[in-house]
């Protein structure tokens, strides 16, 4: 495939946008052709980070200004707007539009279970209904014939990545599994919140959310897909006083005589020549600062002192695989683009 | 008591060191006499400080320069040494000195248990014996007859704050216990580490010592005491890109009915009134930006998801309620001062 | 002086206002009365502060609902309000009411230099006349005897420390003095801004505020009375990823023979005895962590490679020096109290 | 030109090392033929820098285990060894390596200017005659030609890209240039040294070698050629807790009507079409955040208060347009590729 590919960004102002823009510059296939940002419409993409102010881009322009001629000169959609505001938007696009949406708009296949946890009513279960969760390497098939992918959120991506396998191999028991997940402060996003400002948030650590954030039922249903029945995690988000990584550490109970060993053995199987998820050897742990700025997903595993029990960890730069990275992986494979296009840049470290 | 107490520190020239000079500098009771640092001997405290060069303190000195007749002087020491250098150091102290040691070469009651864990056989056996573990809220009247105590480890503290009085009153259940532990990079001490600089620490996160750190036995030596037959724990320790503070998020199954209001119920009469372990209301967990500086150890608690599991979080200052500041407390104890002469300052934030 | 001063802090939901209650909590002689901060009215302490939970202090309570009653009861008022609200607040305050301001709005004698770079004009001409401008350390004599102190803004605080005596003296130019600025995050308070996001802040520097920051005109107002005529300053600050403290680098030219020697000996001579500010020996140049926490000012001083030039560094924490501190250092000699009380803490490091 | 360019880098275990990898993987025309760390020789590239650990790239040897047969498959060199070690190593090479030397050792064109700041006489004082300095923009056609190139120090790069066109056209005053330089801890190396680690470094900012750095014999090299006389400037460095980036604020003084838009505007065109080297418009000042990991310089200025005064302000990421960056724009000047090759990338924020 050598034509262009027309790309538009619905909510370009926020640091997942940001992003999108940072690393499709780096992809040989695409081109920008409409970035949205109501707030900031009628700026410059340097004006509202002057980081990219070399970018190649248009203008911000406010998505009611987009015209159906407009429309019909792109090709992909990149959503990363709010939640909640998001399915209202898509549902309006054109038809012709492949779509890859980065809110957790459609991720949450039960609307049910949407509307408990995101406090409404879904307001497209139509469209909900043909939305493919972007798990990349665990559903790449599915993903390259759908046209609206719901990209997995930052914290589900690494533990997902690494329970699944194990899960549908039976190796670890499903119902207990703790999550103890800490991540930089960008995946709060850019709003200007008090508790994100920078005598808040650095020179501490504390857990948010516990028991009650929203990317418990979206692991837990990618989890309860793998076991083929219901089931529920222990998930504790912690905000670290960084600005980009989550690392996971995973405590998981084996089944039968399994150990670390036999958990990195299968998973190292499972994702043998896979370009973005590594597994580590035993006894090598990963860290986030070895994956900032990149799309990879580390993956390492320790015995416990415990008998019976394994700690995985995983790493992911949250912006990156745990969000505009693994949205244009999903584009490449929808696509049948190289799945690293735009995705070849190393970890940026120290 | 009003007669002022002659304070000698060994190893002065370490952040515990300086931490013990900056919060003793507010005790009505106490005067530096001696502080040693075998590197630095010769040098002023505000040479190897520069934020402590308005206390007024002696010189730096070598330990071997300390004459018998400076001993005389001498009615405490705080011994501030590395581990496995204590041992030796400590026996051959006069017999009319009170010491608290900040090293973990007395924390261990079993010395086969050190042997294994520090490398090599405990040096003074005897003394060892004679040694009192200084969890000062949960060992007071020990403490106040000891001759030398064992100031426990910045990890320990706060789990088992938390923990001890859950195990002894049977709420919790002692084999499925998870202590995932964040610190800040004060608490790997001031020696000169390629993993300690600034590039390497800053803007990332990682697990290390897995199922190998030497705090484990530590906290599994009072939990077991506790439950009064021997048991273990997951203790998973991280590093944070923070100065100071220890979060532990502690997984814990409960018995029976028991839940976070239980357990947060039981923890609130075991500490009342102790002006330094807080028992925060259901709901409200603690964050170590509200301890910092201070000798306060938080605790709070919340339902899992999970039924009959329940999270537990316990916030402190590693330098001081996990090392100067309790060292403090229990030379308080051990004289019959007031318990918080000398830590009556509020945390620093922001 | 035994008796209690009951204190009033206006304005106690921001980073000053917690200041001033950690500072005061250390204070023998002082009490917290009233509290206000009109958005949190009705809220604890520590529910706006989590830090400041143990502090034994009155609700927050709306300004609106102070009554005479409750004013009767007070001697000090602390005012933390923002810039232009001040005036019209301190000009209603009953009589007896002795006041330290640490808003910007009594700082400038000229009420039309005032409105010129606040944007419009002063509500309390009267009122401005009585202000003292409380640097204390170069007009203790006048504060002792104020009903209003004007609290020097945090920038001014060093650079006018270290150039006023040196003016004064005739040792430098007056009219080519460049100050290079370096604030951490905490000087620009606790409202949500994006651009104070930990996200934006961290792992960055800029300059901000370029000729046009309103901390310039306050300075060239102390450094004019020295000089004997107006003169103009270079202020460029920068903000810092860190939380506290400011350094400033001012490059002076010297007059005559006069080298960092010279300009450190007058200084050492104008500041013996003060127990906050202190004159680093030649070749020593202070660090803002040496100061983090406490009151005190250092000043450093070298010669430049360029002949007759030399360059001064002055680090204080914003905070405390630059504010929460100074405030009280301020109403300690409105009271005739000793200078040092609740101002003896050491900083805090690391 | 299309043929393979065979890179080898010596010294690549430091983070100059590390990030010439980072960018040279992103290079379409060249691949890693020899790493050498004398004391992690034998080790992989990821088990120095995990980041990494995805690069193809051989094992890192010794420098005295390439033999005259690795040499022969070598095109091009880049020496990031310690300053005073590099002379004689170079002086080795065989005569068909094309050089960019990262270190100080060739930077100095007087030999004695050389001798008296680095401590001990050049050891290859007929090199240093071939020797061109690599401020690619202001030497491009030097550099071409050269087979060894002195690559700029990180700190003199911003400065000489803004003075040099002014000075040179005569709109300042080139005895009045005083740079007040804020650099990441990057800029200091990976040796473990007391002064970098994170406890030492964060929550804090303070001046160092003032007057003293060896940077400033740098700088003022290039300015005197500029201004074909020789010239001092005031350079004074202060370590900030980031890890990347430089911002230096510059204070100079204009020569008759010229003010900051004057000085904006022959920038502006001298710099035109330049890829890497941005002049912002008048009231736009550059930040480090906004350069992060690119090869981007960025300049902007604004008047001072003070008439005759303009404040120039440069932003670099040091490890990038201040090393590794500008080693490799000079690599493709040398070797006629295209100058953007390997540095395409947009810098990485937040």
């Amino acid at each position: 495939m050598t034509k262009t590919v027309k790309i538009a960004i619905l909510g370009a102002s926020g640091y997942t946008g940001a992003e999108l823009v940072r690393l499709l510059d780096t992809h040989p296939n695409t081109e920008l052709a409409i970035l949205t940002a109501d707030r900031r419409a009628g700026q410059t993409l340097g004006a509202v980070f002057p980081h990219l102010a070399q970018v190649k881009a248009p203008p911000l322009v406010s998505i009611d200004d987009v015209t159906a001629e407009d429309w019909a000169g792109v090709d992909v959609v990149f959503c990363a707007l709010p939640h909640a505001t998001t399915q209202a938007v898509i549902a309006r696009l054109p038809e012709h539009l492949r779509i890859v949406d980065l809110s957790a708009d459609f991720r949450l296949f039960d609307t049910d279970v949407y509307a408990e946890w995101y406090g409404g009513p879904h307001k497209a279960p139509e469209l909900q209904k043909t939305a493919i969760y972007g798990l990349t390497e665990l559903d790449r098939e599915r993903v390259a014939n759908a046209r609206l992918v719901a990209n997995p959120g930052c914290y589900p991506t690494g533990p997902q990545l690494a329970l699944i396998p194990l899960i549908e191999s039976g190796l670890i028991e499903p119902d207990d599994i703790i999550i103890d997940a800490k991540s930089g402060v960008s995946g709060a996003g850019r709003g200007a919140k008090e508790g994100l400002l920078h005598g808040e948030v650095s020179e501490g650590l504390h857990a948010y959310a516990v028991a009650s954030h929203r990317h418990a039922p979206e692991i837990e249903q990618g989890l309860s897909r793998a076991a083929r029945r219901p089931l529920l995690v222990n998930f504790t988000p912690h905000l670290v006083p960084m600005n980009r990584g989550i690392l996971c550490t995973i405590y998981v109970r084996t089944v039968g005589e399994a150990d670390a060993g036999t958990l990195l053995s299968k998973l190292t199987v499972r994702f043998q020549g896979e370009p973005f998820v590594k597994v580590l050897p035993k006894g090598t742990l990963p860290q986030t600062r070895h994956v900032r700025g990149s799309n990879l997903c580390l993956i390492g595993a320790a015995d416990d002192r415990l008998p019976g029990r394994v700690i995985l960890v995983t790493a992911i730069d949250n912006l990156v695989k745990g969000a505009a990275g693994q949205a244009i992986q999903n584009m490449n494979v929808m696509l049948g683009l190289p799945e690293t296009a735009g995705l070849a840049l190393q970890p940026i470290f120290p």
